[in-house]
């Protein structure tokens, strides 16, 4: 049998509210046996854009990261957001570990290729180097990722958080028994974002296409979900998306992968 | 016999010259065995702080460390230039792993306590946890330490780099036969500055005691020499001090450990 593995996902959003984030932090860090969690970035990289006199380039709602945009990403995700998480983490007696892709080689990305739209500086995740996330854990560490990767040539990519957390989650797979959570600031998948009554608590990939046809899951859950269900299906034990609260009661949307009967 | 070390420190003047930057981490990535690698700062947090409208507080040659100065500093140290040096090392086929001091809880800094100047968020060294670092370095990584530290309770904190570089060697001299290399703009310590070749082939403290009081060696070498004099009393095996150049061909100022007779 396999060791468990927690693998914690953070939004942006938790990073900037203490509180949220203290209770979160303390929530990963009485998590039993190897862990790791991986943050997203948060508003504070589009506030520092903006003091530093950088225009956002957006197209249909995705950032382009020129060379001055990656600078921020990289201080404010790999400095000042990764240290925060890690130096509380410590406080709890937790012993992480901030990471990038770049550190020991953990996550390997390419740069997007140029089609109708130039990313810019932005990476899609090519390997997964297990062996050094392994040794880490396994020496009692838990790693702290944050979103940003390279190619392995010296180029660092901006990434994005969940598809990192999927990737990690399908790569370490193999050697654990690995539950995905996906924590940010709602309860879970809800079927009225007004209605904290509305979660949907098991979701598998017929009902989601159904509430997608009808729209009642739609925008930044489908991107989510689809990383979600993807690393369910490469062998992930579990993914589960709520708050920290809905999480702790086990009340939060867990993904179930459709058995399909043999014909 | 202990397994050797190499501990490389490299200044803030280096990592804002391109051409240097890839040598430097050029001659560090073929240094053999075990290695690990401390950064300085750089004017790129001086730079952030005026773009971002922080006045710095300077008393006597020294900063102040405030809040927003600290978020600069950690954005810069940890951030920006940590992944850029980690990235190109991997680059170089040297598998860096970036930390702070709270990464691993590596390095325990104490807030410097308040006398007649308080210095703000500056962390004394406390103590290095050599059973982390041995872990990554048995792994075959190489650490690449920031000038940032932690309290353990959740507070992060600046520290020299030249003094991170003298602590990790005293607390490894321990485990490993440990030699320390400061690498910076000038290919030794000189006797004038303006002649490169005036560089003091070796030092000892007797020697040391006597540039100073005739003010031959004064300024910014006086507490980068105590910190390397320090290491070498303590038991690091050999301490150099020069440029990538002069520390490749052997020419840079190597410290002298004066013997004492017996009574």
């Amino acid at each position: 049998m396999k060791e468990p593995l927690h693998l914690f996902k953070i939004g942006g959003a938790i990073l900037e509210d203490p509180e949220a984030l203290e209770e979160t932090l303390g929530f990963f860090s009485n998590l039993p046996g190897r862990k790791l969690l991986v943050h997203g970035g948060g508003r504070r990289a589009n506030q520092m854009s903006r003091q530093l006199s950088i225009e956002p380039n957006m197209h249909e709602g995705r950032r382009i990261t020129d060379s001055a945009t990656l600078e921020v990403v990289v201080m404010v995700y790999a400095g000042l957001e990764n240290k925060k998480v890690v130096a509380l983490l410590q406080a709890l007696n937790c012993n992480a570990i901030g990471l990038s892709g770049a550190d020991g080689n953990v996550i390997l990305a390419e740069k997007r290729p140029v089609k109708a739209i130039d990313y810019g500086y932005v990476g899609d995740v090519k390997k997964v180097n297990t062996q050094s996330i392994h040794t880490l854990l396994e020496a009692g560490l838990a790693p702290v990722f944050c979103a940003i990767t390279h190619n392995g040539q010296g180029q660092l990519l901006n990434t994005n958080a969940d598809t990192i957390a999927a990737e990690l989650a399908i790569a370490l797979a193999g050697q654990y028994q690995a539950s995905l959570y996906y924590c940010f600031e709602k309860p879970g998948v809800m079927t009225d974002i007004d209605d904290v009554h509305s979660v949907i608590r098991y979701l598998d990939p017929e009902l989601y296409t159904a509430y997608r046809e009808q729209g009642i899951i739609a925008e930044g859950m489908i991107p989510k979900l689809d990383n979600a269900f993807r690393a369910l299906k490469a062998g992930v034990a579990s993914v589960h998306i709520g708050d920290r609260k809905s999480l702790a009661l086990g009340r939060a949307t867990q993904l179930v992968w459709t058995t399909e009967f043999p014909e």
